[in-house]
């Protein structure tokens, strides 16, 4: 395979990108994410260095991530003149990602007077010392020009629901800046340590939250000045802490980190001969899958948003184990190891959540933060019409998540055949999901079956419905495979086990109509209105108004927020023959929001398994491009939600590998069908591990061929 | 006994008071409810002359009750000035109503230029003769003047889902005028006849809508013009309609209709020595109760609103069998086998509604019109940010509505001793209720009892909830009820019966915590936000706002509309001791709006058996003066709901027969605890029947006697 080497920008300003750019542009390794702002912008420009697993609540606030100081903040006057964006309109402006190595990049000219002065800066977020951000920042002036660089650290740092910090200490010693913040709660030191190589000589200075060197001199033309820093962030819980190098070579480290990403590329990038644009989208989506996987250090998953800042709390949704999972399990299975080790050292969490709503088992949280704690309130929107709160059923009905874990689990058995993550508490969270499914059961005196009532299924603009299908399929699937794998193993009875098999074949699961085919994605959703999205939006008062929720504008109606039905198609394709999936496909998918960014990835996939490439592309590039394009939803009610959307990325991979190229697992080896390539798609390559073994993928219009390879 | 003869008046005139007036001053005679309003009022002031058990959907529109062609329109014009309330304001005015005689008073003196013009009219709704009006409208003058007095029919009646005419025919044939009009959906006739006696000549005038008799003279001062009108009211659907006599003598009419309601106060009336106030609400209440009590004719019942108008649509509620039926069971037997005649025979509307949800049995109807057609919709409130239907689970999740039918069932069979009932269909009722009962039993897994789930109580302001106190009760009662008097009865077999019997013991009825006495008014109902009436009122964005449904400012907090474990406690006083009733009552009362006019008195009635008359005298006190009070709720959201309050009255009458009386039966005969007198009552007496047996029952401070008397 040929190497990526890929860069993308955006050249020019505007105001209005901030965000979308702040995300597009994001860098990161797994222990932070940073977001691609420039170096001169304080909070209310959304800068982030966003800490994965390390939350805080702000007296009266929701619980979320923490945002560690800023020490890659940097401010330039020329000739006595602030340049500074948004304010100073540059002459020239551009943004930039270097894939290939995780590198941003930032060209900016501004006129001062008759000079023009040059802004080059590139930062990374090592991939070989996951605590250390290096970033260089190059001045140059094309007149002699009178320049103070204002370099060092903001410890003012933007946050959704903050500030989480009772203390700020602001000090130097022996050159190093050091921000040392405690958070409120649970009193977490966050250190931020800033060691910076100059070409001149700078004085330290203290400005509100800011602890600066400055910089002052007269700037030669046609001279770069070149100030290197290593910002080193690390918080009190980390054991790998201790005796961190404050300042390393930015040369070295860069190759150190370049050669990191190397690996990380050999093993998942992905060809597409013939479109160039969706070769870029997916591999821009795998981009941001592997800046936020966890590879290091202590118990993390990835949150909804990535690393990208403090929407939805920070908190791990199921979006991580039925959306992003099969990517690393296919390509770095260690990593796709910790996401279920999160979920086996959260089981706890999850335990009394279920006994919190008096089931038993484990109930795993929406919103998960540290320990399985669900951050997720009862009144997770603002209503825009009263300002107040409205109670949702995230937290409490949303009782398919659990069954998310036992995919994920099942998955990784199949795909690395490694038992020990049973040995290790795979095994308990799995009895303990199959034991929450299990209470959940009701029986109607007169009904011989079992139902699952008063839940909400991944469709959340249908609220406290009964027998949601994608819900009691993955709670049947959950009760079979704990029969199936607990068999012998002593934490559960064979009672127990033969319980659960017995509840997993008189589980209600809606079944197609004979006449239609169609599967009722819940009891009644049949006779509600079939009204069109359009219409939907239309009845809108507000833009910004929730479409869910007890009387949303599309709360009785057939309009889905997001893949339901389709879901359960998707991740059980050998459940219905191909003429069912896709009469489903047709009247689902109409009737459909994509609202969410776990929808058009999940009927690209059915689409491929219906034969129909031409509907999943649009889709699959929807999802692909989901962060590389402008337009994501920043606004859910009067909440921001804007950030990374790294399911739709996982869901890209899963719609090429499983839907374009067919990719299955049989019996334990990789395992093609017939390939459903796009048009134009010549051919479509990609590597996987399975079994330990690496195998390269390769789809063409006729075949998908699976060649084992050396590792 | 001494009769009752009692006078009630207003004098002067406000615009405001219009609509609690035309409640208050209603006269009715069960075939119809003729509102006190003024004669000259149109449509927009809200006269009516109500239906009873006449129902239409105008295209569009929800259905509702009709109200017919006011054939007691008059108005007056003196020297060239119209005088008519409210614009030309009076020198004096008074309504008043002769509750002893269901007399609808009005006299009014407006000043023109120098002359003095009163009139003075009488009317009431004949008892003998039920699709008889008469009217008598007197005219003088102090000084002479030029009169146009305009009497006849106004068929542009009031409506709130109208019009319900798709046709209006006014003639006049041999001096009496005729409005025939049919309605749209059924196409009934509804037949206005207006015969008249005048002192002069009229001609005969159609204007608009109207079809009059004008009448022009010359009024000398000191005589007055006497016009005596004969108000005839049948529709196509009366069997009784044929040859009714079109002008009726008034003097002997009223004498006829006199006659009836001395024989009703007879058995109704009730004394309280020392308590003039609370003797007139109640006697007030109880000419209401007898004012739209069905008598004659078709199969009949009494709507939440009585005969008032169309607010909740002309509906028969759960109101009747829990609140009105024990005040006609003691004092009008063949009432209350009326009202049980109209739920039998509407048996298969409540068993199709039952079908729709997928239940087994009989469902009735929230709001019940012919043959039990439920016409409560899935949206019955507006919401007032948005102006857009609210989805409300009235129809759908009031399943104790049904249990309702059986409570009153078996009072009806204790009472009065008549199993004809049973016989005439009340069994097959019985089987019903208690089928739909067993249909919605569910059990979890692991449990081995019965749970209710997804209702909605009594108490409205908490939707789609677990267990509810009441209805489970209500439900067990039923299935306990059915397993009784359907023993050796061939219609249930022997296997169903005791399925009714074991649900009935395995099912969950909350019961009281040992440690606080409490019963948890559903499942979760302790954890909700213990919140003031009064806080939640300081919430209110606007006045008009819907309490309860999804969000609604008390939706999520314990504070109910009305009385639920209360009213479970009230209806079984024998369930638990006095100490649990008492603790029960002093949690819920404060957190208690009495936001329906069904909670009062409930309260007021578990006050007695509490040993608190003290407590319950003013809740008996709001019941009783719901109507004769201004002040009652106008508006439900943004959907008119004033009337009167039956149930209230009904309701009443409960809390001085059960509660301030301690009347119970026992082993069919009347029997009663101590009394518990509010203060200042010397003596409370009225007249029972009780299987066949009068009884005059006279509470004093001491005891409660029970005479047995000749009937």
């Amino acid at each position: 395979m040929i190497h990526l080497n890929r860069k993308i920008s955006d050249v020019g300003f505007s105001k209005d990108n901030i965000d979308h750019l702040g995300n597009k542009y994001l860098i990161g390794n797994g222990y932070m994410g940073i977001r691609g702002t420039a170096e001169e912008y304080t909070a209310e420009l959304h800068p982030a260095i966003n800490l994965s697993g390390v939350y805080d609540r702000a007296p009266g606030k929701w619980r979320e991530s923490v945002n560690a100081p800023n020490g890659l903040y940097c401010l330039l006057h020329a000739d006595g003149e602030r340049l500074a964006l948004p304010e100073k309109e540059p002459r020239f402006h551009e943004q930039s990602l270097d894939l290939a190595a995780g590198l941003h990049g930032r060209r900016t000219l501004w006129r001062v007077g008759e000079t023009g002065v040059t802004v080059e800066s590139e930062r990374f977020a090592s991939m070989a010392d996951p605590h250390a951000i290096l970033q260089r920042y190059v001045v140059s002036v094309d007149r002699e020009a009178e320049l103070t660089l204002d370099s060092g650290i903001d410890s003012e740092v933007w946050d959704i629901n903050g500030g989480h910090f009772s203390s700020v200490s602001l000090t130097e010693r022996e050159g190093i800046l050091s921000a040392e913040c405690r958070t409120i709660e649970q009193g977490i030191v966050v250190t931020v340590l800033v060691g910076e190589k100059a070409p001149v000589v700078g004085e330290t200075v203290k400005e509100g939250g800011k602890l600066l060197k400055r910089y002052r001199f007269r700037a030669e033309p046609l001279v770069s000045y070149v100030f290197e820093k290593t910002v080193t962030v690390c918080t009190s819980r980390d054991e790998d802490a201790v005796g961190l190098p404050t300042m390393l070579d930015y040369e070295e480290a860069k190759r150190r980190h370049t050669a990191c990403w190397d690996r990380i590329w050999y093993r998942s990038e992905v060809q597409i001969e013939g479109d160039d644009e969706a070769e870029l989208a997916l591999n821009y989506s795998i981009y941001h899958l592997n800046c936020i996987a966890p590879r290091s250090g202590g118990v993390r998953s990835i949150p909804a948003r990535g690393l990208s800042g403090q929407v939805y709390k920070g908190a791990i949704f199921w979006d991580t184990e039925m959306f992003m999972f099969d990517y690393f399990l296919f390509t770095d299975p260690d990593v796709a190891k910790r996401l279920l080790r999160y979920r086996i050292t959260t089981l706890p969490g999850a335990m009394e959540k279920a006994a919190e709503y008096g089931w038993r088992g484990a109930f795993y949280a929406w919103e998960s933060q540290e320990g399985g704690l669900d951050a997720c309130t009862d009144y997770n929107i603002t209503d825009v019409f009263t300002g107040r709160p409205v109670r949702t059923y995230f937290r409490d009905k949303q009782v398919h998540v659990s069954a998310a874990m036992v995919y994920a689990l099942v998955r990784y058995l199949e795909v690395t055949g490694d038992r020990s993550v049973l040995r290790e508490g795979g095994n308990r969270m799995l009895l303990e999901c199959a034991r929450f499914y299990h209470s959940l059961l009701v029986r109607y005196v007169g009904r011989d079956f079992y139902e699952i009532h008063d839940v909400v299924g991944p469709d959340e603009y249908h609220e406290r419905v009964n027998n949601n299908a994608y819900t009691n399929r993955m709670a049947r699937f959950t009760l079979e495979q704990a029969a199936c794998l607990l068999r012998d193993d002593p934490i559960c009875t064979e009672e127990e086990r033969l319980g659960f098999l017995e509840a997993a074949k008189r589980l209600k699961v809606p079944q197609p109509d004979p006449e239609t085919g169609l599967i009722e994605q819940f009891d009644g959703y049949f006779r509600l209105e079939d009204a069109s999205v359009e219409t939907l939006r239309s009845r809108l008062i507000d833009p910004r108004e929730y479409w869910g929720g007890a009387d949303g504008v599309a709360s009785h109606t057939q309009v889905n927020k997001q893949a339901d039905v389709a879901a359960m198609l998707g991740m059980f394709p050998e459940d219905y023959p191909t003429d069912v999936m896709e009469k489903n496909w047709l009247y689902y998918e109409p009737r459909t929001e994509h609202g969410s960014s776990l929808s058009a990835c999940m009927f690209a996939l059915l689409a491929c398994y219906i034969g129909r490439p031409d509907y999943a592309y649009p889709l699959f590039m929807k999802s692909a491009q989901q962060d590389y394009l402008p337009g994501s939803k920043l606004w859910l009610g009067l909440i921001f939600i804007g950030g990374t959307h790294p399911a739709a990325a996982g869901g890209a991979w899963m719609v090429a590998s499983r839907g374009f190229a067919g990719l299955s697992i049989r019996n334990g080896c990789p395992a093609a069908s017939k390939p459903q390539l796009p048009e134009g798609w010549a051919r479509l390559r990609f590597r996987i591990l399975c079994r330990g073994k690496s195998y390269l993928v390769t789809a063409t219009a006729e075949k998908t061929l699976i060649e084992e390879e050396q590792t």
